[in-house]
């Protein structure tokens, strides 16, 4: 695990900025839970993602993974910090910790409420002790 | 349902190409089975995607998945065309016709190969029959 | 394939009857649509399953699923027939479709409503046609 | 969160042994890894699952999740205690963390390798920190 980056507050606000803007994008017509979220990418790229759902609710995918997918098809795999919008500053859930550890424990992840207010933060590892990865399968 | 926008065979290639070129950010290390996708909007636009695998292998994402997911992100409803390439023209599984299906059944479905053949092509209704909708729930 | 074993009138209504017993298990804080399914192996046993939700959506899972996974659980591998009972006789998602084919496509599938009619039946090759399967990855 | 259950080193065992029994079940051909779980409810009955897996890499579940759903499905929603036993004494995934959380994070967690030793156990909130929950939604 690499050594953390540290975010300037400027870095950070931009982070939570970009994931308030996309939350409007959301398409939740089963919760009514908008989720918005921004990824910074090591070649210092953003990514954003929103909660698509459907239908059938296992087929629902989070704001956090949209945006790691978005990254990670335009040939990024070194991430250093997300942050996540939602109306009460959620956490991630533990299928986004998941996909997000495949990529390293040291991300940063911001949690934000409506008003963009960063009401915690941490690193993935904090999120997801004992992490599942790839080690147990080799 | 919207009738089916009729594609030129120069559309059609354009977006097979789109698919091919994507698929070198696939993320495969334990299947080793590169797909990559691309979607058509009716606005005009084109969103790729490719698989993304996990060491759990439940939080595995296909390609087609990451090209709906990209477009919805970006406030995109509404589509026309996904290609899908494989080593063999494989087709999308079952979870990627029901996340398509949520934005309707109209959409063209075209399955190519490594070399960018199509191998075969039909709508997204003939993929999903009887498909699981809102109506259910609602 | 095999060939399609034949049920009496009497079994599938044992099958509707066995899932919609089920139903009353089914986990659905968040949709509040019960669904139950019920699974008839070539060995004679029945499995039967309910949908069970999750804060997360994406980590829900449907009733077909659970009832397949038992059965899988404890041995099994060789299916004839799954009921599923809701609301209005609503269809398996696709991802339920896509479980069930890693076993067989040639799998009797009946959709029943609540006072269990059945309301449609085929087979799981009708529901997933051109189906991904194992012999793309090989 | 209720109060922790203490579970005799017997029960412990017992349980570790159910989950070890169990694994042989487990549907592997493409990870090759099997997993093995058992849960013990609070009305003290036990609860067996195996991982299953799917050429559509996505509809995969894991074995946590296969016993967790056996349970829920039989009208059970009070849990104790899981084992789980892989090869190396690996942990479960995100996903599994998440969907056990949903019945309480009070839950005992055991992670035991090929021949039943546990190498590690805690409790859910151990495992899943700042978990995400229903309480977002509301």
């Amino acid at each position: 695990m690499k050594a953390e980056i540290q975010l300037t507050p400027e870095q950070k606000q931009d982070l939570v900025e970009r994931a308030k803007q996309a939350r409007q994008w959301a398409y939740v017509p089963y919760s009514h839970y908008p989720v918005g979220a921004a990824l910074l990418t090591a070649s210092g790229k953003l990514y954003d993602g929103v909660n698509i759902e459907n239908a059938a609710y296992p087929t629902t995918i989070c704001a956090e993974r949209v945006a790691v997918f978005k990254a990670v098809s335009e040939g990024e795999r070194d991430f250093v910090a997300i942050a996540v919008v939602t109306e009460d500053g959620g956490s991630p859930c533990g299928s986004c910790r998941q996909v997000m550890s495949e990529f390293g424990l040291g991300l940063h992840v911001m949690m934000a409420n409506a008003q963009g207010e960063i009401l915690s933060e941490c690193s993935l590892a904090d999120l997801l002790p004992r992490a599942f990865n790839s080690s147990s399968l080799e």
